[in-house]
């Protein structure tokens, strides 16, 4: 991991899709940054790699709180379990990464998809979710004073740009993203951030470095501000399961 | 109804939502043009508002085939209904126009979608059925020579734009709209059209003439192809129900 510069105190992070892939490194990525009676919420479908990952989390930042979620978030129990599990207690800063989503069948092209229940699961886990479980969180901690809020949503290309056989990926990044923009225009006190983090492992983020437009911001009010501070996160790549995965972090005031 | 210059021989065109506002406007406005055994299938709730369309439409056509299809397009069994209605003729045109839609709970914020039921509904009608119906009838009349094939997403500004309080509708279009590029992308001899009404009576479209941005077209590829060819097309405006909606049509080759 490239050099830690923030430290996030008091601190309330959400992460779905956590047990592999980018959700496993923004975990272990963030867990040294997260200090001073902060807590950790992962959330996956299985128990057990999520263990894994709490002993891989506690291992670098032993004094933090863990809590694991093993729900499916394509259901409203699901959604329902990882909202039931977030803490009580206030934190002076709300961190929600919704990463968890799937691809969808991409041997099928638009004419190949006849099966309403296909279309209906795949945006039941890729869009309605993301939109429940961030209206959650978001609602179980309001604005208030001194306390930052931030929104991510793990977004792709294919949320602006169309690729063939792609279509279900392609349509459920779009809404998200859009999903993104509206939160953004009605809750002003929220920072949102679309991130698409390619498969390029070469992608580093500095600050006054120009990005990819693969990065997709939130509003376009942020889009400067949060630029400029992006130099100021947790910045690098790091590898799981033989993916490389660069890891950009917005830091907030 | 402005100046008449196209007439579509042997067509079949299906219209969805077409008991009222624009779907019946599309249906009044396209009657006249769709001569020569050619067929109207007229798809909405209310089967009484579509007796009184097709009334209105042999006024103006009586040699027109009319079907009409009452079925709620938000269920698996509403789809396959409209299917199951398409004459077994083969067309020398094939017209889909995807007007069917609903705004979505406009009170509501981002935050106040907690209920994963609300969200499924909205996308069931205005993304999955739309893509299921478009897929369905794309494989009833698969391409082969002497065939033109067009699908037509009733969209709007907000699947580009994100508007307070209009989450579910901006998502809906934004799917909408990326599932006609992928679309276009996958089926290159379909045309493929988003147009975006607008609520001003004042549009125009004409050979050269430059629209607003809130015309979008399904691939960048057919763009000026489009809109030169757009000036051949039937264009004006007509009032109904008190709202008045300019109409252009594409004109294919």
């Amino acid at each position: 991991m490239a050099e830690r510069e923030t430290v996030f105190r008091e601190c309330l992070c959400v992460i779905t899709g956590a047990s592999r892939g980018l959700g496993k490194e923004l975990a272990l990525q963030l867990a040294p940054s997260l200090t001073g009676a902060s807590s950790l919420v992962l959330v996956a479908r299985s128990g057990e790699r999520l263990e894994e990952v709490r002993r891989a989390v506690l291992a670098s930042q032993p004094s933090l709180r863990v809590l694991l979620v093993p729900a499916d978030l394509s259901t409203g129990q699901g959604v329902g379990a990882a909202l039931a599990a977030l803490p009580q207690h206030r934190p002076r800063r709300l961190l929600l990464l919704n990463n968890a989503g799937s691809l969808g069948d991409v041997s099928k092209f638009v004419v190949d998809f006849t099966s309403p229940a296909e279309i209906t699961d795949y945006f039941s886990l890729n869009v309605t979710s993301f939109m429940c479980l961030s209206a959650g969180v978001l609602r179980a901690f309001p604005q208030k004073a001194g306390l930052t809020r931030t929104v991510v949503n793990i977004s792709s290309l294919c949320a602006i740009k169309p690729f063939k056989s792609w279509s279900l990926y392609c349509m459920g990044k779009a809404a998200r993203e859009m999903m993104c923009h509206v939160l953004a225009a009605e809750q002003p006190d929220l920072r949102v951030l679309s991130y698409a983090p390619g498969n390029s492992p070469h992608i580093t983020i500095g600050r006054g470095v120009r990005v990819s437009t693969e990065l997709q911001w939130g509003s376009e009010h942020q889009h400067k501000h949060d630029w400029e501070r992006a130099g100021n996160g947790i910045r690098g790549k790091s590898s799981s399961g033989g993916v490389n995965f660069p890891i950009v972090w917005c830091v907030v005031p």
